[in-house]
């Protein structure tokens, strides 16, 4: 992990990077800036220093999330071919042998399949990301139509101090300010709470994965015990195998343990050494919050623009 | 998980799979069986069943396996580059979103690299197959030279039975008899080793970055604690954010978390309903096989055919 604790400015740059540098940041949001402190002063608290570069910021991060997707996606369906194979391989083989890659197959398939289970959550998780950027896009015809009434009074006051025009535009400003107030606060509260929600479920559906595969890991060992390797001689002969039984029920164990598992029951939690509202290692406060998270994901997600 | 606990002949064939079946099998290993048995009862026992396809499925499953690596290093790849964006688009917000979108950023991009690194210990994992695949395509040859011989003698037999070349290649059937004996001992003992090795390596090192991701995601869940998501009014302000000591104690604890993290302390053990050879819920007699099997991977790889 990074010793600064940031992804900004954490790196040097690489022999490539110095050869192309990128290319000199917008200069949009600079001049924003500047405009907006003359326009009001009431913009100040709820609003936000956005430019409208932020929305395609948003819109390249759903877009990339995408490419993770496809990429589990990807990874999901070659081990399931993997599986096939490993047991069309196994079947060739003594009866150990066989049965054991089998039943190896059939875990492995397992994780195939729990990873396409998991992209489809992630892919809720950012179907929630993408209601933020819908937020974000709306707010800027509002944020620009107070800019262009500001720009016009004071074109008029500069040309024309006297136009009957000025206090007209000026309530026309009062009211495009009332409207721009109200949507940068409807932008900070659903960036916030969409953040918290989405992020709470991708990773509540990543421990479940992560959980799931621990567990199948440990009945592919428990698998794996069944071979007999100690080596053999030329000519003599191995023990019958005997451990169909066994490996049906590492099977069957392992098909309960995934089947059962619940996010409260979630065996890896955090040690964190700063206690306070984000506390998660008490069992009780967390299953709370645990509910809540997934009341308010249920709530926001029944009318989600998809 | 699947009802039939095979991979084998488990699913109803779907319509494409109707409409181009898959090509016959081949007819090499079921000749190869009719003649073996006329050359030699001592084969039975040592040696296994296998056709000239065997190293060919196993070749097919190791190059499978590549397709699996790559797809889990490109997804690696792309969460590296969403975590970067994560932390770029939340640059542009508020205080409390940009610390909390920054430092989830670090976490995402943790996820990343302990994906390389699981890609780099599943190499390490099928360059143990590959010395299977080895050994079972040097193992064709003597079974051939085998072969070869008592087809000549049958020749023989039949063309001039009072060959003088008959005793010659009698002689020297038992030695190529001998040899393939051998092999057929080495193929069973190298089999049962190295798929013991390489799946167990495999099995460590998913159930490592399972409970990696587990812990990356439970620290996740403690950061957005952090974020403050209570719905503001139009105009009114949020409290100034104070979560940056927090948030930078939950990436060192779970920074800490994950470099103390070792397999015998692994948190996720599978329920296994029949105990035996294959225990693993005791802790001590677990670590000892852990021993065991990570002495018994350095043995085999230091001198490995990659």
């Amino acid at each position: 992990m990074h010793r600064t604790y940031s992804l900004r400015s954490q790196r040097a740059p690489t022999a490539a990077q110095i050869a192309s540098p990128p290319p000199p940041p917008s200069s949009t949001k600079f001049s924003f800036f500047g405009k907006s402190s003359i326009s009001s002063s009431l913009k100040k608290g709820a609003t936000s220093n956005f430019g409208p570069e932020l929305s395609r910021k948003l819109s390249t991060f759903v877009k990339m999330e995408k490419n993770v997707m496809r990429a589990i996606e990807l990874t999901a369906r070659e081990r399931r071919e993997v599986a096939k194979q490993l047991s069309l391989w196994g079947e060739g083989n003594d009866d150990d042998v066989s049965d054991v890659t089998d039943k190896l197959g059939v875990l492995i398939y397992e994780i195939g399949e729990l990873e396409d289970q998991f992209v489809d959550k992630y892919d809720q998780y950012r179907i929630t990301l993408k209601s933020i950027r819908n937020i974000e896009a709306s707010v800027q015809p509002s944020r620009d139509r107070k800019q262009k009434i500001t720009d016009e009074i004071a074109h008029l006051k500069y040309k024309d101090p006297q136009s009957p025009k000025i206090p007209v535009l000026e309530q026309e400003l009062v009211r495009a300010e009332a409207e721009s107030l109200v949507a940068e606060a409807q932008l900070s509260n659903i960036t916030r709470e969409k953040v918290k929600v989405a992020f709470n479920y991708q990773f509540d559906a990543l421990r479940e994965l992560a959980e799931k595969l621990a567990l199948i890991a440990g009945y592919g060992k428990a698998l794996l015990e069944l071979l007999d390797d100690s080596a053999i001689t030329p000519g003599e002969g191995r023990p019958a195998y005997d451990g169909y039984e066994a490996s049906k029920q590492i099977i069957i164990d392992a098909e309960n343990a995934l089947a059962s598992w619940t996010l409260d029951q979630a065996a890896i939690r955090p040690t964190l050494s700063i206690r306070g509202d984000y506390e998660t290692q008490d069992g009780e406060l967390y299953d709370e919050e645990e509910e809540a998270a997934e009341a308010e994901w249920a709530e926001h997600n029944g009318s989600e623009v998809k």
